[in-house]
């Protein structure tokens, strides 16, 4: 199936307003437990979503576009969320995350991009080679991953209180996928 | 952990609102096409949720509280979705999960219910014993195994799109876990 640019901004249009629905004033049983050491929350993924607003899909998306292959993206990093999170509530992160959303996506509305320009090519720095369509479609599959993390992360929570239950829960075997 | 009865209030209550936020107007790309045959769309799920609001928690939850283990609970349909979405739009599944929930959570509260309450026993058909309180806090944890699967079948639906990072996305290593 191609690439269609009008139905991933749909969905990237939608990421911010959900998590609110889901996550504004929940209890902090639901919002600040983790899996585990060195897993995170769903407070820790918002301010994951906000940084890869700040340094990932649009500074990359300029880089295609203005310097195609010659020069590989920076690497993200995936610390970067402490940095974004540190201090603030889980209320002023999804106000923040809805708020660079809307600005990013007046940027990519604003370039203006035609199917050739979807085709241009940039360099990851691991992937070697990729396109902008992809660049922008994982943009909205990275809204969903987080979605089911958040999702997985939270029904831990009830892993126990479920009693006998969890064993029918899809969510309660999912181990994660996400690369370290 | 204890199961605490308000935070599981606290959850099912978001549920609606926040799947209406991420679906409602969705192009059909996103919200009709499953993971194959034999699989669940958004539409599919939300289908579900609603039966299961008709017949699986509050029935069940009653019949725990005036039979006790004496009868076994109904098993529960797990067809019972095309019932409820055949003929319908989207837009009315979610309108009708939303009513159906919040008439729910009515009855729930209206149920007053004690700790005591929480520890009396109903029985499951295949589970045998199981608690009021583990069927409630299974309530809220059968949304989120919801939502991890509605995001997982978005997300397959951009397998191809994103290119090389696929690899990457949790979401997309994911092969659902629900029993059959």
């Amino acid at each position: 199936m191609e690439h269609n640019l009008q139905h991933t901004i749909s969905l990237l249009t939608r990421t911010p307003a959900a998590l609110n629905a889901l996550l504004r004033d929940l209890p902090e049983t639901w919002t600040l437990r983790n899996e585990g050491e060195n897993t995170w929350s769903a407070f820790d993924v918002v301010g994951h979503l906000i940084d890869a607003e700040r340094t990932n899909w649009i500074p990359r998306a300029r880089m295609v576009l203005q310097l195609g292959e010659t020069q590989a993206f920076e690497s993200f990093d995936r610390g970067g969320h402490v940095r974004e999170s540190q201090g603030k509530s889980l209320g002023q992160l999804l106000d923040e995350f809805a708020r660079l959303r809307s600005e990013n996506l007046g940027e990519l509305r604003a370039l203006n991009l035609r199917q050739e320009d979807l085709e241009r090519r940039g360099r990851h720095p691991a992937l070697g080679v990729v396109t902008l369509s992809e660049l922008l479609a994982t943009w909205a599959a990275h809204d969903l991953t987080h979605l089911h993390q958040i999702s997985r992360v939270m029904a831990h929570q009830y892993r126990e209180a479920a009693g006998p239950w969890s064993r029918y829960l899809g969510v309660l075997q999912c181990a994660g996928h996400s690369s370290p």
